[in-house]
């Protein structure tokens, strides 16, 4: 699987996924979610108390983001350049909040300049971004933004899902007060959980809010019962948290900046090798998320026929581009166990073939 | 693990656990999930299309139902006998709903004559009750409730967390519009997924709707747009549906009369165990969850005692009662690989030893 994600996973963590079940109260257990934040919190490079792992997917932590920190009639600013940023307005405003949008062409990042006078015109309670863009392959400086959003007192949320344990997310040296990712990409670790992390002043805000928030599932304060006090409110997934708890034990284990740099490495590899084969990246140098590719398709070459190449002749799956980008590039994961020289060249080689065929 | 839930496994659940992972949008993965629905589908005792599960818990399951179906300044109508009643009027009341409560004692049951006079008074748009009120051990007949119900035209959501997989649930005989549930009780499997069915009379509703439903992630028509038309919107945990569509196909395998009638049978010898040890039973007979026992706590024992004894000296876990019923009840689950006459008996030994301790 080279698509942008659910990615391969470590053969330790399948294992751990037989592991007999506890229950979601049990003192094992507990020992193990408490880990499991001590680990998060490393990842997000964050000393937030408020780091645990929401269960549902990298949606449900966006929701959770949107639904615990968007107030009704306050004013959601979502800078977007592609996909994902559409879905936080999308949830903003099913939470009656005022959206504003701050749209560029797919696959552009945002400067300090621009964010500061939208901010300064548009006053938002909270600014909302993609740190890697899924749909696009950049990946935004999160600098820029929280430091216009600072200067207007704004929130930040920063959705990590493509991000996280694959480049630094560091939210505490960024100013980010809230980010949320998945288990199934940068983490190598099966779909079904979402990390997630709130700053001090975050839940300071959310202390202060004057209605409820109406996903009671999500609900962060709820939350903080179980994750804080062992309190019953649902019944937390051991199969998933032994999963990764594992996966984040092997990163901690490779280490962290030894991990970015593996992928680093290959994202070079791999860049190289499309230039050889005369193929363009979508996204100016500097920019690229290094795990998730996206090179455009060549003039006169069918994406669709060159993915169903790589599927059906090498079971390699990789994946397209859509809305505005939709034949245009490939998307092409790199990502955990396969960001290393043996595999990129191998991908290269197929990739290349299928480009001829 | 003799508790409410989260319940034993079998061993070939477990091991489809650490099957490769694919994406959500695999055609081998689309098949298990067609698959999954079918299955339950027969779980439900439903032809509903809208049947499918909820990337979320047994919670997550509730908020959809009343996320979906209560919309704002509507009455919703909780009838509660326990603490999942209380849990369901909260989350009405976060939808802005008027929430009306018709509660009676933890371990009661309601009757049709009550039910009728109070939605006749009250006259709401949704009633919601607890099909097996894991509080208390009680099993509510639908019946009762979905006929006085229909009779005002309200919509009937039924909380099947603990009953689904054990008992027979039969959706549309007993005229229930909306039942969710979870997947570690009554299916043996792990935690992470909540079942969930809709009736057209409910879809109808829903489609009807003046406003949007504030829930996103929990958004029963985009929802549909992934289960029936295949379009992205999360991403779905291949491991936790290898996981319920390997216990559905085992419950399928042995039977579900079958299966309903081993944990009658794993009921009724329990029951007379107790009744040999002098322990009554908290819920009258008829009314009694067959796979979740309520004994009372006789007089001069302390719970907490005999439950740590069973822990330490047996490594038996079973619950105590909360709410009303703490120190007067214990809660034994026997679901799945363990509701047999070996496990029944062994757990009669040992906790009439710890007993007597």
């Amino acid at each position: 699987m080279f698509g942008p994600g659910p990615t391969m996973v470590e053969p330790g963590v399948y294992e751990v996924l037989a592991k007999p079940l506890v229950g979601h109260l049990d003192p094992y257990f507990i020992n193990i979610l408490d880990e499991t934040r001590e680990m998060l919190r490393s990842m997000f490079g964050t000393r937030n108390p408020l780091t645990w792992a929401i269960s549902g997917t990298g949606s449900a932590g966006m929701e959770t983001a949107i639904a615990n920190f968007v107030e009704p009639n306050s004013t959601l600013a979502v800078l977007g350049c592609g996909f994902f940023g559409s879905r936080m307005a999308e949830m903003g405003r099913r939470q009656g909040a005022r959206v504003v949008n701050f749209e560029k062409t797919w696959g552009e990042v945002f400067g300090y300049e621009e964010v500061a006078e939208f901010v300064n015109r548009e006053k938002p309670a909270v600014v909302a971004f993609v740190h890697a863009e899924t749909s696009t392959g950049a990946l935004q400086d999160p600098r820029p933004i929280t430091k216009a959003a600072r200067e207007v007192d704004a929130l930040v949320i920063a959705d990590a899902v493509t991000s996280l344990g694959a480049v630094p997310v560091s939210v505490d040296e960024m100013g980010i007060d809230v980010a949320y990712s998945c288990s199934q990409k940068g983490l190598s670790c099966p779909p079904g959980l979402s990390p997630f992390t709130a700053s001090p002043r975050a839940v300071e805000r959310l202390n202060a809010r004057k209605t409820p928030v109406p996903a009671w599932y999500l609900d962060l304060r709820l939350l903080g019962e179980y994750f804080d006090g062992h309190k019953y409110h649902h019944t937390a997934s051991a199969t998933l948290f032994y999963a990764l708890h594992e996966s984040l034990r092997l990163i901690h284990e490779e280490g962290m900046e030894k991990r970015f740099a593996r992928h680093r490495r290959a994202h070079d590899k791999l860049v190289r090798g499309f230039e050889d084969l005369g193929v363009r990246m979508h996204v100016p140098e500097g920019h690229r998320i290094p795990h998730l590719n996206t090179p455009r398709v060549p003039d006169g070459v069918d994406d669709a026929k060159v993915r169903k190449h790589l599927l059906e002749k090498d079971g390699i799956e990789i994946a397209g581009g859509f809305g505005p980008l939709a034949g245009k590039i490939f998307r092409i994961g790199v990502m955990g166990p396969m960001a290393n020289d043996g595999c990129v060249q191998m991908l290269l080689d197929k990739f290349g073939a299928a480009l001829r065929a």
